[in-house]
């Protein structure tokens, strides 16, 4: 249950930053899809440590190797495998970390639930499991491709510094222009300056990013408890450090009056539109069509470089010191995870959605 | 999948606003809980139109009827099935709105996707149908006190009307006292003197619900993707009417440094604390045992008493008219749905977490 | 989990003997199905007690009542709830067997996993819970003839008595001729009166029953561990008094050699066809478009009217006597049943299927 | 779906013959168990190919890696992943069989079904993918010796030779003391000679495998659908080439009186037993603490060396003739497998069986 997503389109995740390897079984992937391994490395490429001086300086190849269900470059219908190796296990002594409780990390959790953990790098609740999601929806982006669906997501804030501009008024195609991921040129360069002065204080910051979905047809998500947002909020909550999602008008909605946030219907040409879109592309917790657009707010990372009072696993006061290399700030590499759930999440419901009708 | 939720403590939903009856089937209810079905009715009454004047005026009596499942007062581990029936399923024409699709309701999105609908009241996409996750909720809760776990909801803002107050410096105990269902007073009147205006205006206004669970053991939630904030976020995104969905610091803490987010771990006693509480009380998608808190945005209703344009089944231009009763402001009545969703959220993941340790 | 059946055509049913409804709620049935009330009627007509002199004469009317997921004669795509009330549910005292242990009931086993069990009519674990599989099958049947496939079932075998003939060598429109349905006439009158002779005995005796299923397309069933033989023998496992499946050549084809027992494939005009079907129609765990058929072994029912030795709740020795009416054979009544799970089976693959091949 | 088994303890196998590596996930394992890679590689062992002259002489080395969820030789509660290398995975040619019909195979289905399939050594549908659930079996065998309960399988009958003991007559601990797997002296050597014969022959012969499940506690298996009994019964149709299941009195059962049939209840010391066992320690689909015993019945292996007539993909007439190597009986190797199987099953009940009561 923890460790797998979807229903139809089903991915298991498995890994600890630490072990051997980090992986995922695709299972439901429809037979016939054109695997594209060199777009499924560059999208690990957008995830992975230390591709910036505004991330983690950390090391991980995260070269993937497929081992089954693919046969002659296509998807044969079969459970797909796919596994990262890591490179590190035994580069590091974890002795002083592994009875420590660290501060707004999963360590005391881990151990209370299950009695035991890895705690070398932070084991299964390392951020390096999202490598696996990465792959997983990679293959799930091309196989939306065929649909004509994209998925798109950006940085949109960070500490306090935000667009002011909708994803409307942005150039998507932009958003790999920059190292902090955010198409608004002018705030993402103040937004980098931003996070290296945070970085060199050894301190860590928030933010938030934005996704969209264009061309999804009108009928995808099962009304009542599985609508389209309620599971890609679970996608997105489900990735670490995330503390809030909103889709539409969001939080803003709760403040608008109906008559301003009714979006009215209409015909344009054959199909039937929306003037506006507070919607979020979603009615009843089905897609009408238009664009899926959300956020997703992140917390600042856990890990910072300065002392902090904890306790450890034997109830000791004692103190985590900060070491070595730290990530601060998530969301730049957090907007191909976004990506990749929002494309598991959407392929998913296409292919429920067959169902619907008996002959269709 | 659509209709239920959980995965051991299993509800599944059924009916329409204007159909014979709604209902919820429980599968998984543990044997021997104490049915108290005079609580469940008090649930109902909490969710049910018409019990206030700034709620719908539309009558529902929402009695229940236990069929199966309860032998001599106890539940006795097999399917519960709960049945409320709809008196006024007859009373009323729905000619004028069979073929409308009107702004921001599912009856475009329900057409396309099924290529047929019961109109009737917005059929099942109608808010009626929360009131089978209410009488579910309230078995959920009657287990969960049995494990001195609580569930609350209130409303913490209405429109712009926004307490200032956070949960721990609010009475929950006072929420029933007003109509609103705001612990805070002062603000509570505000609130109500301003949805009185809104629908005396013919209009709707959004809200937020704050919830707050209390007594969570550690241990809850099952890391990756079914943490425990994503399948209370689902749970929520799920309501009719939600935008958006963060818990502990939430959007706000996207803002924040992580020298000021992090939670410090502290020995209290026999226990380990937290001395502030920014996590919301999950680290990793898993209780840590502080309380856990979020909330709820809702837009506002979309059924508004003025014209507006829209487009019918056929393609053709129309006026969508507002007529009979409206609902101006969701949030009260939305109160008892948060607890129930959250009761059901907790006590599935109560029931799951037995099976982390072999013979625990 | 336990009282659902199906993935995508969900079924779960609720209800004990003797309270006040026992009832099924559908998830997932496609939206647009005729939905014939008669024709559900008539499949409950031929499952219900007290139907001929060879089965119990207990009365249960079995009329069922739709509540949900119907709209105009058609499925809406949203959950059907069907239910049947219990007429005699206070007609009797069970105070004689609360507490007793019948042999070969489940009274010890629900008693011992649940700590408490409703004893009236064998509560949850009575055969009256068929009724409910007996109503959403025949809704899967109404599907499944818009798309060409059937499914019947027929006794086979009585105690020692056995037709000779294989299903390809009877007339199965002739089942229903007798009231033991069996179409081997000749065999069914012994049968009945061998039945009879057993019943005037108060004895109960076993059978079996044979499945057939045509018009199946190549492609259903999924590889692995959800082949089509391993659900639908689980599906005939799941109804009470069933102790062997077995299908293609069965038990038989254990004895024989891979040279007798290969089907050879050969192509019949546009059509790949085998020479012979001992595969029973499925390769692979996958329909190849030949027959399915299969057998299923039913015990004699524990209800006898005699004297037995047992034990009480509280360890007690005690005498068990058979009181009222029995049922001397159950087969004749479970053709229904069998064929009602081989419908709800077929259906769910079938739309499982749909997800194979992207675009399809 | 397809490729996952279990609910709770629920593991997804990937793998094709002669992909890069088959493997299995576990999701769901409890924390604390001691992981025994010797035990799991002897497993392995028992199921691997050449390991005698009466099975194929093909050789797979089936040496096995864990790459996640285990810590310092303990499962941590995380997915454990196990990979097992294939290493002819380029040895061959399989340009004549890449269009091939194979008579019995599922060659047909897997095109038409999916467009697509990886030809080579029977990709997917091999009975290699068996040994990622022995490795996953052999890991539920260590969890339930903590709880003392053990499994066991041999070989019952071979062709038309069928020993003539029950299980309780047998040493079950001499089931690998010979290599057909039959702890029936006498009647092994008749089916080693046979065997050998038959594979002499160029031909294959089916069989049947006994399984017992010892120190089961009461109470495990969910009324209903997922019956103990029909769940075990889906693991075992769901490996390959088993044609039939049947437990207790299984289809002698069909023949029987239920005067004769009762398990009569006693009570014996403090506990409630019973004087026969012809339920096979199941009733009403839950287990009462007796032994659980079956049969599982396997064809003869489609591979034989001979020619058979055929069609091709493009429906030309062909001559499939055999080649190589084959396994001139099945049922010794999968001896291992049926344990493996109830292992998986058996577990993923006493896991869910602890949400039957609330604080047990």
């Amino acid at each position: 249950m923890s460790n797998s997503f979807g229903s139809l389109f089903k991915i298991t995740t498995f890994g600890e930053s630490h072990g051997k390897a980090i992986g995922v079984t695709v299972d439901g992937c429809p037979a016939g899809i054109d695997v594209d391994e060199a777009f499924i490395q560059s999208e690990l490429e957008r995830r992975k440590p230390g591709q910036s001086k505004i991330t983690t300086q950390r090391k991980e190849p995260d070269s993937f190797d497929i081992l089954s269900g693919v046969f002659e470059g296509k998807t044969t219908g079969t459970p797909i495998a796919m596994v990262i190796h890591n490179t590190d296990q035994k580069s590091k002594d974890y002795a002083h970390i592994a009875k420590s409780f660290r501060p707004s990390h999963a360590d005391f959790t881990y151990q209370e639930k299950y009695g035991i953990r890895d705690y070398r790098g932070g084991g299964r609740s390392s951020a390096r499991e999202t490598a696996a999601r990465v792959a997983a929806g990679a293959l799930a982006k091309l196989a939306l491709r065929q649909l004509g669906i994209e998925v798109f997501a950006y940085v949109s804030q960070v500490g306090e510094l935000k667009t002011k501009k909708s994803y409307l008024e942005l150039d998507l195609s932009k958003t790999e222009n920059n190292i902090v991921r955010c198409p608004d040129e002018t705030i993402a360069e103040e937004m980098i300056a931003f996070i290296d002065g945070v970085r060199k204080n050894g301190d860590t910051v928030g933010g938030v990013v934005t996704g969209v979905i264009t061309g999804t047809p009108v009928g995808l998500g099962e009304p009542v408890f599985d609508k389209l947002h309620a599971r890609l909020g679970s996608a997105m909550l489900g990735i670490n450090a995330v503390k809030g999602f909103e889709y539409g008008s969001g939080f803003e909605g709760a403040k608008m009056k109906g008559s301003a946030h009714n979006d009215i219907i209409e015909k344009d040409g054959d199909q039937i539109k929306t003037l506006t879109n507070l919607s979020g592309g979603i009615q009843g917790g089905i897609s009408n069509g238009e664009d899926i657009y959300f956020n997703v707010a992140f917390k600042p990372v856990a890990t910072i470089m300065r002392d902090q009072d904890s306790v450890d696993q034997d109830g000791n006061k004692i103190t985590v010191s900060g070491k070595g290399r730290h990530d601060p700030c998530v969301v730049p590499r957090a907007v191909p995870i976004v990506e990749a759930m929002s494309a598991l999440t959407i392929l998913d419901f296409y292919l429920l959605n067959k169902s619907t009708i008996l002959k269709a």
